[in-house]
C-alpha cells in the first residue's frame, strides 16, 4: 500500500507524464498534417502571435538569425502555407517526419511549457526512386494552453545539414 | 487535491496512455522480431484473419490495391516468413526499425483499435559498407485484444520510396 | 468504477510505465549531451564501476569481444572523453541521436534494470553539405538508481553498418 507523501509524489509524476504524452500526440499530429500536405492544418497547430523559425545550427550557434524561414505571426505563416500550396514545386514529393527524444523541460511563469524533440525528415523526390534524409535537426518549442488543446507559441527548428537539398522551403 | 470530476478525467487521460503504451510496446517487440530475424515471432503477431499487405504511397493514393506484399490471413503471412527462412538471399542483410510518431486513433464498435505509426527500416547488406534507408512509410493498423495480449488483425504499410532497393519483398 | 483488484493491476501499469518513461527521460538528456558535445556530462550519466562498450553486430553476433570502444569503468569512460575534448577531429562534425523503440526488459535480483533501445545517429561533416547516417544500431542497457537518478552501469552499443564512415572512435 502506497502511502500519501508516496501517494503525491506519484501523483505529480504521473501529472508529467500526461503532459509528456499530450506534446507527443501533438507533435505526431503535427507530422502527420505536413507528411500529408494539409498546410492549412498545420496552421492551426499555432497561435496568434506564433513564431516559427527555421535557423542553421551554424547560424543558431553564432547569434545570426538569419533562417530559411522565418515567421513572427499566425499571418505569416499562413503566408507561408498558402504560397506553397499555390506552387507547383510543392506537390511533387512525399515528406514522412520521424520526431523522437521528446523532452519537456519547463513550465514558464505565464503557463507556457517549453520543450524540445529531434526530428528527421525523410524525402522522396518525385525524378528519384529513393528516399533521402532531407532535414535533420532539433526543434526548441514553447507550447500555449488555449480551452483543452495545445498550441505552439513558438517552434525554431534548428538543422544541422549545411545546404538544404533544394532551393524549395518547406516547413518541418 | 483532486476533486472527483477532475479523477475521472484523469483517470481516462491515464488509461488512453497505458493502452499508448501498450501498443509502443508491441510496436518494439514487432520492430525486434523483424530486426533479428525471427520470422516465427513475427508470424505471431497476427490474429488468424489478419491481413498483412505492403503498399507503396502512390498506389494507396490512387485506389490501386496491387502492393510488394499482399497477405489475407494468417495462413499466408506463415508463408511468406516461411519461404524468407528458406531463402538464402534473406539472412545476408541487418536490418533496423525505427517506429515513430505512433498515434492511437480510435475503438471500433468490435473493440479493434486503429493507430498508426512511422517506420523508418535500415538496411546494411553484406556487399556494402554502410547503412541505408531502406524503406520508409507509416502503418496503418487494427489491434485486437487476444486475451492479456494484442495481436495485429490489420497491418497496412504504406512506403513512401517509388522503388525499393532490391528484388526481396521482406516484411517491414 | 474500478475494483480494488484492477485497482492494483493498474498500479502495477502505471509503475511500469512511470519507469519507462523515466528511462526515456535518460536517453533524451544522454542523446542531448552527446548531440551538444559536453562530454564530462556524457560521463557523469555512468556509475563508477559501469561498462561500456562500441562493437560491431558481426562481432556481437560471434562472441568476438573486440570492438571500436572499451570501457570497463568511469575512468576509463572519462579518459575517453576527455581525449576527444582534446582533438582537432572531434568539433568539426555535427552529431544528432534519434534513440527509438525503448523496451524495459526486467528487473534484475540486484535492482538494476535492463532495457533495450534502437538508436540512429546522423553527422554532417563540415567539408560535406548534407547529413549522412553515421551508424545505426540498438543499446543493450543495464541501469541502475543512485539516489533519486538513473545511471548506466552497462550500455553495450551494437551496430549494424560494418565499417563506421571515419576512423574516429566517437561516443554513440
Amino acid at each position: 500500500m502506497l502511502d500519501a507523501r508516496h501517494g503525491a509524489a506519484n501523483d505529480r509524476r504521473i501529472e508529467a507524464l500526461l503532459l509528456h504524452h499530450e506534446i507527443e500526440t501533438f507533435n505526431g499530429a503535427y507530422a502527420a498534417a505536413l507528411d500529408e500536405q494539409r498546410l492549412m492544418d498545420w496552421v492551426e497547430m499555432f497561435t496568434d502571435d506564433a513564431s516559427y523559425v527555421v535557423i542553421s545550427r551554424e547560424n543558431a550557434d553564432r547569434g545570426m538569425p538569419v533562417g530559411l524561414i522565418y515567421c513572427e505571426n499566425k499571418g505569416m505563416i499562413f503566408d507561408r502555407a498558402f504560397a506553397l500550396e499555390k506552387t507547383t514545386m510543392f506537390a511533387p514529393r512525399y515528406l514522412r517526419h520521424i520526431i523522437g527524444n521528446l523532452q519537456v523541460l519547463a513550465e514558464e511563469e505565464n503557463g507556457d511549457i517549453r520543450a524540445r524533440a529531434n526530428y528527421v525528415v525523410l524525402q522522396v523526390l518525385f525524378d528519384r526512386p529513393e528516399a533521402k534524409l532531407h532535414q535533420v535537426g532539433v526543434y526548441y518549442d514553447r507550447f500555449r494552453r488555449a480551452g483543452d488543446q495545445l498550441k505552439l507559441a513558438e517552434r525554431r527548428c534548428v538543422y544541422d545539414s549545411l545546404l538544404v537539398d533544394n532551393a524549395l522551403c518547406i516547413p518541418v
